[in-house]
């Protein structure tokens, strides 16, 4: 433990989540005394179709100016 | 809060997943106190070969007559 | 299925997530072709420091005028 | 109840997701005093980029001789 | 990986939870190829007005005779 | 989103996770492209019973000296 579940929008690169986990990774260890080699992280990634915030799936969502 | 999240079998169109959205957001709105900007909801979508309901995966199961 | 997981802060009573049952039960139901008997819905309490937007635990927000 | 979900790196077949809830399902029941039509089980398989351990991710690992 | 994560309505022991591992992880380096070190079970016990099956809490279902 | 779950054993403080929130949020902004407000963190503090590692429950591991 602990183990980490992101659930975002797809679309992200492999290089980006390296990135994300190496530091995720970091601060649990750093912070929340967890030891390395148990800290799992995964990604859930999903369409633009099924993730919404605010009643809206951000496949709709406006984008501002 | 509250983060909703929802795993089932694939098949629901963009539409189907935009008003089960609508619906579940107002219900938390206004049966759970939840500010509708922070609710979030996403959608888990599995092939049918990944849910299992009483020992036998969906793709399995016969339909009754 | 579908299952559904629901994280909050804790404090809605066991009338509102009644409620809030219902009418998630339903719309799965009407929206989303999901079998009665096979919805499920669990709701996961976590005390206001345990939930955090935008950075900033809910037991840390201030509250607006 | 109770509903169990599963994350791990794609690759496992049909067969072997069959054997997995068999075996699960019946643990619960056996061990745990669920009923077994009560018992869900979900797959989320994600690609290999997707889970860390140990702040690497499984498209990183080395493999030992 | 894999991480199991398994939801259900508090009451269970900590003997019924140790077994009932003990046989997840059997199964999952049996049937699924999975290394017992990165092995993960985690139990989310909820109260039994959390849960829900076919819209009605748990707390609130009638025993048959 | 994206919506961080983190499961883990009870016993961090909450200025411990104040400190792993905070973290996880620059993250998630800086290298994965994520809108602050809608960063959401949730811990899931589970006791000792409750989290098995390599088919053996936390609170039955040995420390090593």
């Amino acid at each position: 433990m602990p183990h980490v579940q992101i659930t975002w929008v797809e679309g992200r690169t492999p290089e980006q989540k390296r990135k994300v986990v190496e530091r995720i990774t970091k601060a649990l260890e750093e912070e929340g005394r967890a030891k390395r080699e148990n800290i799992h992280v995964a990604f859930l990634d999903v369409p633009a179709t099924n993730y919404a915030e605010a009643g809206v799936v951000v496949a709709d969502q406006k984008r501002g100016p």
